[in-house]
Formats: C-alpha cells, sequence, structure tokens
C-alpha cells in the first residue's frame, strides 16, 4: 500500500496505477462503516485508493475540530488489510496553502437541515471534495449513507460541475444493537452510549408505522421526536421528513420520505437517517 | 474538425484523442487574438479543443448578453483552418441544466479591478470554466492576457482545486494602430474606433515614462488618465497601478506593476493592460 503525503507524490503513485480507481475519502479514525465503502470501491474498481484528512474548513468555530480522533496508524493497518492500494494523509499546509481563496459551493439543497445548524459545513465539504476528486482523479467515488445530504449535495455537485466521476451511495452501517457507526460514538460515556440508541429506535419505530401504512409526514415526525423524547439525556435539534431529491420538508400524505434527525446526546452531536417508500434518488 | 453539442458527445469525441490535449476557452466572434491562442496550444499540445459559448452567468442583468455578437458558422471555419481538432458548442441547456445550483468562487483576487465593477462576472467564469475544464479535461488550456485579471483568477482556481492543468496566458494581440483586439470592438462606429485608440495609446505613454525612470505609481497612474481625459469620447471607468498578483492597488515607489483600465466608448466598454518591469507572475 503506497501512502503519499504531499500532492505532487499522490500524482506520481496515483498515475503509477492502471485500470479504474475508486476513492474512498474520510476523515479517519475507521470503523466497519468507512472499510464497507471500501468493499464497494474495491467490487467496481481495479484499484482502491482512501483519503484521510481532518478538514478543518467544514468545521464551524464551535465544533469538534481540535477534539475530533485520531488514529493514524490504526487506519493504515485496516486499509492495508482491506487491500487498499493507495492512501493520500495530506496535512492543512498540502490542502490550504497560503493564498488560498477557492470555495466550491453548492445552493438550496445546502441550506437544509444539517446546513441550517452548520452554515459553513457543506462549503468546507465540497470544496475539500473538490480538491480530492482533482488530486486523485478516481473513476468512482464511494459515499456512505449515513451523511445522506452529504451525498445528495455530492452528486449534485458532480453533476452540476461535469465531474466525470461516478458516486456511489452505501448503506449505513450499525452495531449490533442499532446504533449507527459514526467515528463520534467514541466521545459517549457508557450512559450516553445506551441513550444514544433512542435514534435508530426512532427510526424502526417510523419504519414499523410506514409499513403499518401510517403516510401523514406530520405523524410520521411526531412518532420519531416521541421516541427521543422518551430518552432524558437525547436532545434532538431536528427531525424531519423531506422530499429525499429536494430535501424539502414535506407536509400531508407522503409516498417516499427521507427520515433524518440529528440529536445532541451530553455533548456530541449524532445524526442517523432512513428512506422510506423508494430508492434513494441521484442529482 | 468534430463537432459536439452534448457533454456525452464531447466526453465521447474527447476520448477519441490520444496524446496531450490543449483547450481554448471563447465566447466565440472570433478574431486573431483567439487564433493566436489556438496557435499556442497547438505548439504545445497533440491535439487542440475549442469551446464556443456565450456564458450568461458571467453577465450581468445590465450588460451585453443578448447583443453580444456571434458568427457560428464562420468561427468553425476559422477553428477549422487552424487545424483545430475537436469544439464544444453547448447550449445553455446543456451547460446549465434545471436544478443548476453549484458555484465555483475564487476570493480576494475578484473582488478588485473589474469584479468590483462587475461583482458576479467572476463567480460566472470560474465556474463555467471548471465546467469546461472537467468536461474536456485538458492538459493544458491557454487564455489571453487581455483579460489579465481572468487570467490570474483561473490560475488562482486551477491551484486551488489541484486541477491538473497547465494555464498559459498568451500576450495581447493589436491591431495595426494598437487597439487590443477584442469581440466588442464590433459595437464601435467609425469616430468610436478612433477614440478607442487612447488605451492602447495611454499603454504605450506609461511605458515610455516607466522607461524613462519614472517609478512612483500615483505619478504613472495620472499619466494614464491624462492621455484617457485628453478623448472627449472616452470616459473611464478605472485606471490600476497594480500589483501583479495580488491586484491590489500601489503607491509610492513601484519595481513592477500591471496598468489596466477599463474605459467607456460610448456604450461600449473596453478594456486593456500592460505589465511594466517583469514576467507575468503566476499563481
Amino acid at each position: 500500500m503506497d501512502i503519499a503525503v504531499r500532492l505532487e507524490e499522490l500524482r506520481e503513485k496515483r498515475n503509477a496505477l492502471t485500470g479504474t480507481l475508486g476513492l474512498v475519502p474520510t476523515m479517519g479514525y475507521l470503523h466497519d462503516g468507512h472499510l464497507s465503502l471500501v468493499r464497494v470501491a474495491k467490487q467496481q474498481c481495479d484499484h482502491v485508493a482512501a483519503s484521510i484528512y481532518v478538514n478543518p474548513t467544514q468545521f464551524s468555530p464551535n465544533e469538534d475540530l481540535s477534539n475530533y480522533p485520531r488514529d493514524l496508524e490504526r487506519d493504515l493497518q485496516l486499509l492495508e488489510n482491506e487491500g487498499v492500494d493507495l492512501v493520500w494523509t495530506p496535512r492543512d499546509s498540502d490542502m490550504y496553502p497560503d493564498h488560498f481563496q477557492t470555495w466550491v459551493e453548492v445552493g438550496e439543497i445546502t441550506t437544509l437541515l444539517e446546513g441550517s445548524y452548520r452554515p459553513t459545513h457543506f462549503r468546507g465539504v465540497t470544496t475539500v471534495v473538490a480538491k480530492l476528486f482533482l488530486a486523485v482523479l478516481p473513476d468512482v467515488a464511494v459515499f456512505g449513507q449515513k451523511d445522506a445530504q452529504q451525498a445528495l449535495v455530492i452528486q449534485r455537485m458532480v453533476k452540476d460541475l461535469n465531474f466525470p466521476i461516478d458516486i456511489v451511495v452505501a448503506p449505513i452501517v450499525r452495531e449490533s444493537d442499532g446504533l449507527a457507526m459514526s467515528s463520534r460514538n467514541t466521545y459517549l460515556n457508557a450512559e450516553q452510549r445506551k441513550a444514544a440508541l433512542a435514534l435508530s429506535q426512532s427510526l424502526r419505530e417510523v419504519e414499523a408505522a410506514y409499513q403499518a401504512g401510517e403516510r401523514d409526514a406530520d405523524t410520521l415526525r411526531k412518532r420519531v421526536l416521541a421516541v427521543l423524547n422518551d430518552e432524558p439525556l437525547a436532545q434532538p435539534q431536528y427531525v424531519s421528513i423531506a422530499d429525499p431529491g429536494t430535501l424539502e420538508e414535506l407536509h400531508g400524505e407522503v409516498t417516499c420520505a427521507l427520515v433524518s434527525m440529528a440529536v445532541y446526546v451530553g455533548k456530541t452531536r449524532l445524526i442517523d437517517n432512513m428512506l422510506l417508500g423508494g430508492e434513494r434518488p441521484s442529482a
């Protein structure tokens, strides 16, 4: 497995790979969710590259950039075990050199849900992903459905700017008790870890209600909130029943919907989601 | 010479070209300035592609989008005569399909000079050029020094976002009497055409002053303005003596400077520039 830090190193090692290349962009502190993305990339391409970069521009000043968990040595071992060919671990100075001043911004769909609480988040995501794409030049890039809005925003960017890259979105990977895997789960103490189950529990309940025939968006939203409100340690920031393509909030009868939420458990902000009735749309 | 309209056509025809590819992005109504860019691309690359697209997003509502001169048939003939391999002539619906909402924006250096009078101009330029680059995937792209700030902004974007493309900036091509070639020169009537010589005349005078040892930025700026003010039909919008890298306005003693101006002659807005003392910087 080749490891590159500087852009020039990366380009050289990438150019040595012939055949198709799949990219898995990550912020490191890898878990089985990330590794599932690597496996999807491996199925679809001759070679797999991963990036490990905790991108400062997608964190707000009040967010957890400095505390974000890191374990590069373990990450590299995990990627090597999965048969990854090339890993890019750029430093901040490689990614944002002096005089850096160019941003890629997606419009409307970044202003809703996560974007409404994290106003500069998606600008940071789309800019760094554009840079990763242009550095690695993959044929396929794999993102997780865990960050449902992010996946949609990346698909929009790729289509709008003509990136010659297929975006593949892989399903959420959960712990055996239902908690969606996240590097941020490491912030939770034992009590909080248990309380965090309220998110996946609320999704299972809304799915059951939907399967039993409930189609009213406001009723479905209330079902999610009721489960979350039952857990004293869980503080919902938003609960959304939205159009899976536009992310606009739905009211009245729905056929398909993206159920998503952001919930604080202690100081840890967790997100989870589920698609009801239908396939994941692309941009 | 292959001509493509839809993105898929373009990709197919581009993929059929082996070896290196140079791109010359244009808004059509070609003159010898454009053709000089084609010749530079041809010198540097195995193949040359050109695009012809009057990009609406770089025009403000009060600008000349609907009147912008067009002559596709003549343009294609000129490009064929130069041995161009591939021309992309997208329609607006190919470039900005429904739900389009992604923009590439360069910061500080787009707020000065042209950007201060055309606040959404460079956002349109960088977005469409990013799209052209990602569609055509050239090794080299050639821009004219006539649009000095545009060339610098594109170089900044390419560096900041890791585009794997060499940007080449080719010298201004002038009519025999000194007028910088521009598709907009066609707007000028005979009297205005004569008055428009004030721009290049002012540059020759400031160059002579610089060569005679004048180094004070404010004095140099005044020399340009004096020539322009001598021409009753010329109405300067700005005259700038700026740092060629940052585009910040200079005062006091200068070693090298970008002299640039925008001047209305009638309703036609003309620009011109000259670099004093030194090479053109890159991002």
